[in-house]
């Protein structure tokens, strides 16, 4: 597969890329099942992650992939880095640049921001981890490779992605990569959580939940912003949670052995049932968060190959 | 010795566990005096810090501990992390789990919080770093470590613990771990710092200083927290300092040998006079701090031994 | 060369020490260069870096150096760190050196901080990365480095430093390397933010940056604190911008063949101009970045050596 410089998003992946991708990340899984999790690919490379918006979970899980390959890491919180506050994010690219860090991890909450970083940098990679609600590409991914391990295959499958859609990258990312892969997407969320542009997206829309599950074979649940709660686009968390929070008895109309994805941190009880999210009959949730460290390598790896010559 | 699943407390360690991690971790101390401080034996395995209350020093001992032996550490502080803020303890441990992490030490306000979070990891090692008001067992042991190195043996030393006895997580690992090797354990304080069970612990209570020093071997001094000074507890601090604060006059009463330890950090001036702290020949509070990384490892070790087959 | 135990300011290094640390430090960039950036050098050995003040750009600089050597590296930043909280600056540095941390890197807004870590931790190096408005010698190194590199030579150059040299280390470090080394260093500011020492320093003094400016061979922009702004050292941003930003216009007075440096973070606009630090005519501006890495291995590697006997 052709090396690509950046992962900016999965609009403009093909469905070869996208495929080689969940291969590699599925024969990096061996690796995180030895006892000894570490191999040299990237041994005297170097990833900094920027996280400009805080997530310890998905910056956790890219430098974890890191070093498992023996590259070392560089961690930037926008919250506690001068780099932040009295740079630009051009410098902040060029420093680094300048330092000799092979490899960028971007998280923020401006939507094309990673797309911007990679210009300051034309001659490395850059991964984008979210980009306000434009995509979250190694999201998609390993809800790919997840719902591929379950299911067997994605061609042909019926998905549901339930909750804030407008103002979420993760659902984006889902629609890019499980469309190109053949799947059917259903948008399901109250009116005001529907993007504007759903009628040129390759989907399919919902308003009622029971009607949006009805034969599926997969539902990825969103998590809802609870600070988002005060703003006009939900009544209340509470009414929230009566029409569209998910829960076994909801799922009945849906596929006999529907599987559910969160892509966490859970709101157990409200977008959830806690005792969906923790049914191991039907929740894949852990089983995400373990593929998402193998689809971080497997891009890695893409991006940054073995120890260039 | 059988390897247990996690180090929660020292109240439910017998003596026999308790002297193999002393000689195990005495056994590490000659790769901490070596000028190259790294051996293979966590080589691949990786170690979380989780701590929910702050404290570079023990998270830092912990990550030299793990590092020295070469494994990859990730620092998750309760501040700055979206773990915690957006997500149950629960769904921490269960995220961490799955991401492959093979070992947690974690540190909270609340009593019971690493034995919460062992339930959530059937599988992997919990070390309690202090929880609550209840145990930090990691200091128990590196404080009984520096005793035995000071004075060849434990049993039948008496060991005042002075201070804010009943908040203290330090007190009570102490407690235990003296008692099982056979010490006498004092308790001395005023009367509102004494613990309200004081009566079912295996200690003798003092609300004297004079009296409870009294031919003692060895005195603990513990850090009284300045943030508690508006409470009801203590009068004033120096109020407190005047009567319970330890200095070489007041130790006078002690054996001449006398060995003073303080598990750090000290508010000098306060709980103990700072010509007592440095003084060489009766403070021994950089020894426990060395001495820390050592049981650190021992523990590290005894959880997780080296790369599991 | 002999070993020092610090590095503490440029004042107090001979030239032949200055030259030695920049000739390690262009040794030291073939490996920089390379597409796997790491050698065996600090196996085993472990630095800290106490940032009292935040600055990932220093920090990550160093810590990178670090981690190319192999070394371990600990970050203890101010804002977060129980041990800053609750204990003195001498507690720390016993603790950490207790715990056996192998060398020190300090940043403190106290200028003298550096010198007075040094004396707790005597058998161990301590390297000042920024004191107040006293030194920070590794900024003055790289710059040197990087005049050396552009220019061929340092001794008979003129070098012109402007901006806010009253309140900056980096134009003190700047002033005795590059006077010990055979150049002409020009202050140029307004009266307000030129120091009250400078007669007794080895520089010239100007006022008005046509005539500081004219026939000089370097120039180095300081960034200019815009929290300062409401005192009385500056009337506004826009008149200090207007008098003293350096702009490829205003350097039209200076040698054809001008060369521009900035220590960073950059203010775009005010002190420099946009353009001006983008051209790659005239700014050595990222190249200073780059050889910061190298001058700050250098230092490591003459204060720490290789694995010790």
């Amino acid at each position: 597969m052709t090396r690509r410089k950046d992962l900016l998003d999965l609009e403009s992946l093909d469905k070869g890329e996208i495929e080689y991708l969940l291969e590699t990340a599925e024969s990096f899984k061996e690796i995180l099942a030895r006892p000894v999790k570490k191999v040299p690919i990237l041994r005297g490379r170097s990833v900094a992650t920027l996280f400009f918006e805080p997530s310890t979970r998905t910056r956790t899980s890219f430098e974890h992939a890191a070093k498992i390959m023996s590259a070392d890491t560089y961690s930037l919180a926008g919250s506690t880095s001068s780099l932040v506050k009295g740079e630009s994010l051009k410098d902040t690219m060029l420093t680094l640049d300048a330092m000799g860090i092979d490899a960028f991890v971007i998280r923020h909450s401006y939507s094309g921001a990673a797309v911007l970083a990679s210009r300051y940098v034309p001659d490395k990679p850059v991964i984008n981890a979210g980009d306000g609600t434009h995509e979250h590409p190694t999201q998609g991914l390993l809800d790919a490779l997840t719902i591929r391990e379950e299911k067997g295959r994605i061609e042909g499958l019926t998905v549901a992605i339930v909750g804030d859609i407008a103002h979420s990258r993760v659902a984006r990312s889902n629609i890019w990569c499980l469309t190109k892969l053949g799947a059917t997407v259903r948008l399901v969320g109250p009116d005001t959580l529907l993007p504007a542009e759903a009628d040129k997206l390759p989907v399919e829309v919902y308003t009622n939940l029971k009607e949006g599950l009805a034969g599926v074979d997969v539902v990825n649940i969103l998590r809802i912003q609870l600070e988002r709660q005060d703003s006009a686009f939900v009544p209340s968390i509470r009414e929230y949670a009566r029409l569209f929070g998910v829960s076994k008895e909801k799922l009945a109309v849906a596929k006999p052995d529907v599987t559910v994805l969160h892509p966490g941190p859970m709101n157990r009880g409200i977008e959830i049932a806690s005792s969906l999210a923790d049914d191991p009959e039907v929740s894949v949730i852990t089983d995400q968060v373990t593929n998402g460290v193998a689809v971080r390598m497997a891009t890695l790896f893409w991006l940054m190959g073995g120890a260039a010559s």
